[in-house]
């Protein structure tokens, strides 16, 4: 059996160490073959395909990003694209089936190219931590470890100066990284997608921990949208295409801060370095686990599926399990370390 | 209610998370009051207690160690030991309760006093992995982290002087740091407690990493017993009083390594460095929340049990559960392992 | 003798060290006293002073930030300010000189308080290393340090997405911290305050690392001015208001570069993770060493100068000889590096 | 121009920094010619070479080890060995010149090479510091800052069982490593080959710390000998074969220590750990801008000399200055740093 390996989306810690996995275990254990497909989908409409072998995966479980490159092609879209046109090319080069790594985007094109007919099996990836039916995903104890040791420097300069620091880290839709970062570097807010706050409200728990005699630290999600900020802006006569230049909403918030509890405030956009680079000792176990197990379900013919983690054990789950609905911050998680700054 | 805090047994990063953890939320949810146990059980017998406020615990999340200190003092031992002394010493500073943060032998304590009629609630520690009843333990990722880094660096020394290197890790009943920390640095060579091996097992994988043009990484854990290595000191005229003073069993290996493989071969005892310093974030995460759930715990009189984690969720377990047996490496977790050095 | 310490200024790695260095030394080996003067010339001014013994330094060596807080405060300032309300104070309090640790700023007000009778020593402190007359200063080799670290995260992304990074350093007025940054991520583009580059300069070297099949990384200090960026806003009708909204030099970089070579690209601002935490060994020896020669400068009575590194030597110079003039990156030392990505 | 590079000797982080800043020099700016020789002199008296460009360096300054390989062989011996040979297997692959990165043995072979008409340029590099006219070498950076987080955690152990811990650190013949790692980490009793010390001193220094409150922290040079330790042997009957069985002067510490202090006491060998990995900020920096001024060297035909750090320069240097004497710790250079502990 020949068998094709994509990763497609952002980047990732462990996207290597997933592909080293599924290639030792494919091969040695299971006579299977592999080729590497270039800049995930992209790769597949286009037939760009390269031999993959123990060879070039050695070493790989420390490495951050992807050798096989990355995109955010859709597979159903261009002139070669189309469950159709894929399963030619496929069979052109005697591919059986294509294991996908990635998040929700990636996993919903791979079931539909399943269920038009093509065997796919997928790996979950998501920095965010934001695909159900995974306890975790591999990446995000990484970016959760950058965030933590970039708050612990923040927080030293904040005592020093007795100045408010706000860190803006990853999630667009759910608040995993923030909450997760918050509650290891001890932050006095958390501001997360799924719990909508005022300015008032944010600027109240600043208060209370600077009249604790703290300098008060804030985290929030890239995606965390500030109750009444559409008001605030047209307040001051900036439209829509201005605010964008504004910056990440840590940035926003640093200012109304300040204005607000008259405490000097300085805000800290982690951006890219949250997704890059060597993957922690967590993110490499678990990566390479999902991929020995890909290539066990490969074997299985498990297709229309992804591994998965749950509790120590790697599973298996249909595709659909993982899809529609975010992994968002259930309430009663985001109450247990609310009580940290109460 | 008056509720004592103590640590007991080795070092671990997370410690004083946990205590930050159950004084925050018992303090500011449920107005509890803490005292803190200087030394373990040392402590409880001789009364040893001052009081833990808010303010002692702030910053406490990073900070490895623990503040309580720590001891191997068994309860029951001592003329001011055993449950009835005990139960005449809390009565005397009313304390109505005792939050025990520890492994096995702590625990076992734990719950004979609960049986002798003191209220007592565990919280599971052991950078080893070793308690049942919990998915993970706090400490242990930071330990993996460690040994991982370690190994990365052994390994470029390895491939610049074409040398084997071995790495004796933690683990003196089980081998999860060995386990995990081998897959996350690509071993060759995994010898836990858990899957006897003889020395030429280990020298033909050493040699088939060697042929393939690697530079083999042995990873042991420090509780792994070669097999044969009895007769193979006797044959050497060496006594079991020499034996102890070889050191560890990593300098015990490589030699042998050496002398079958003829590759040069060097050994590093880690010791020490996986169980001090500041916690990871996963260990921060997890050690923060174990000690809010105990907090709420204390609250609805669960004594007898442990709080402990299970997927994603803190949940309650009796003693009984983590006692008794090891949390040993699963022969399937191995050989999913082995896999990777075919 | 009882001497008042201060540190003033931006926060910085190693403030903390060096408050040891000299507390350990002046009461050990002299006899001094010393007290802590808090925020900085703030303290001094306003008479806030507390006692400093051997006991408040325990640990200081690898703890950011520094215990006796800081601030930008002016002392030549406000109604209590001015060398001679300043003597009336210290007098009034005993103390016999100030040691102050800061930069180019604190150094010029300690200078003119010298001049008009202050006795005052100096300690050069800058994240920047943009003073004279030292080799280094504590805090540059950790900012170093963690600018690097980022961008080995950024180019693993950079290569999974072919993508041009470009990072944001600190350096307002010294290009040292990109420099160094630079060399050590092995940057393909260099920008400092320095060495003044059009936007289309920059592309060029971007995109000749785009056509040897590298994904380009650019830092730039914060203090980078782009040759001809007056013109490209002025032509894009955005007058001086709208500027700073654009955020930092990297943000305005990026989309020129993306605009230019046609290569997707990614600004990440690092901003004030670069001053905080723990110091790197190398700052906290020299700020260690700083401290305690300037314990020995005080007894030799030794005001109106500077302890400061050249070579592997800590010797004394007189403040004029920091002042003035900023340390920036010779010629010789830009084409030096230029080499590397010719 | 054809231009051989080789390392040799112990691995050391930097090593390949320093060949990827010579080649890129080297060929952009000079349009020289490299082989990498492999392992070592080994590689030049077997003429295993193999053609160096651009591409083979890509990405090197942030990797550990060295591509070319290392040995300990010395040139001068063997059948093919010698100057006379090696010149003819030089000028049979048309080198003209050998760039040597090495720590002293090598730097000693390369001055007899070079007096023997051969073209060898060297560049200094060990771990230990301990070379003469250089400043500083690359790796030494590296090792301290590993050396240091090691200490950083055994002291939070240390606390929290108030023990004393033993830590041991890389200096055969000099002290640096444990000078400076010994004040980063805030150590209580530093012991250096250049400074004899017997087992009841290091104990009262213990003891010292210990009545502050303090948990000890020593550490030791590899190359320490306590004095009065081969009486100490030969009292408990132990003779030359046994002792170094007995593992590191470390191991050989901790049990004395324990003996008299009456305080539990702890040793870790940190080991191979400090010579391995990435290099810090530090030494890549250091390293890189060593090959560039060898690349330069070669091309103004310095031959006979070494590149070196002094201040913040790069300089050359004849091969007699570092040879012949090591670079020890200077007597003030431990005064200054044992008033730390006073």
């Amino acid at each position: 059996m020949k068998i094709g390996i994509l990763t497609s989306g952002g980047d990732c810690p462990g996207l290597n160490a997933v592909i080293r996995g599924v290639v030792l275990k494919g091969t040695m254990t299971y006579d299977l073959e592999f080729v590497g497909i270039r800049d995930g989908w992209r790769g597949v409409v286009d037939g760009d395909f390269f031999p993959l072998t123990r060879h070039e995966v050695k070493g790989l479980s420390k490495v951050g990003g992807t050798i096989l490159g990355t995109s955010r092609t859709n597979p159903y879209e261009g002139p070669r694209g189309g469950a159709e046109n894929i399963a030619k090319t496929l069979y052109g080069h005697r591919i059986d089936g294509i294991i996908a790594i990635g998040g929700e985007g990636t996993l919903a094109a791979a079931n539909r190219l399943y269920n038009d007919g093509i065997n796919v099996l997928g790996v979950p990836k998501t920095i965010d931590n934001d695909l159900r039916a995974t306890d975790y995903s591999f990446g995000f104890d990484t970016a959760v470890n950058i965030a933590t040791e970039a708050m612990d420097r923040l927080r030293t300069t904040g005592d020093s100066h007795q100045r408010c620091m706000v860190a803006e880290v990853m999630g667009r839709h759910v608040g995993w990284i923030a909450l997760h970062a918050g509650i290891a570097a001890g932050a006095h807010v958390i501001c997360i997608p799924e719990v909508p706050m005022s300015i008032d409200q944010i600027a109240e728990q600043v208060s209370k921990a600077r009249d604790r005699g703290r300098a008060p630290l804030v985290v929030v999600s890239e995606g965390f949208t500030l109750q009444g900020m559409d008001e605030a802006y047209s307040d001051k006569g900036l439209d829509a295409f201005n605010r964008p230049r504004l910056g990440g909403i840590g940035e926003v918030l640093a200012p109304e801060i300040e204005r607000i509890t008259g405490m000097e405030t300085r805000a800290t956009v982690l951006g890219h370095i949250q997704r890059g680079g060597s993957p922690s000792a967590f993110d490499r176990v678990l990566a390479t686990r999902l991929g020995l197990h890909a290539a066990d379900a490969v074997v299985d013919g498990a297709w229309g599926q992804m591994v998965s983690m749950q509790g120590t054990d790697i599973v298996r789950v249909p595709f659909e399990e993982a899809l529609g609905e975010l992994n968002t911050v259930p309430q009663y998680r985001y109450e247990e370390a609310a009580a940290l700054f109460g």
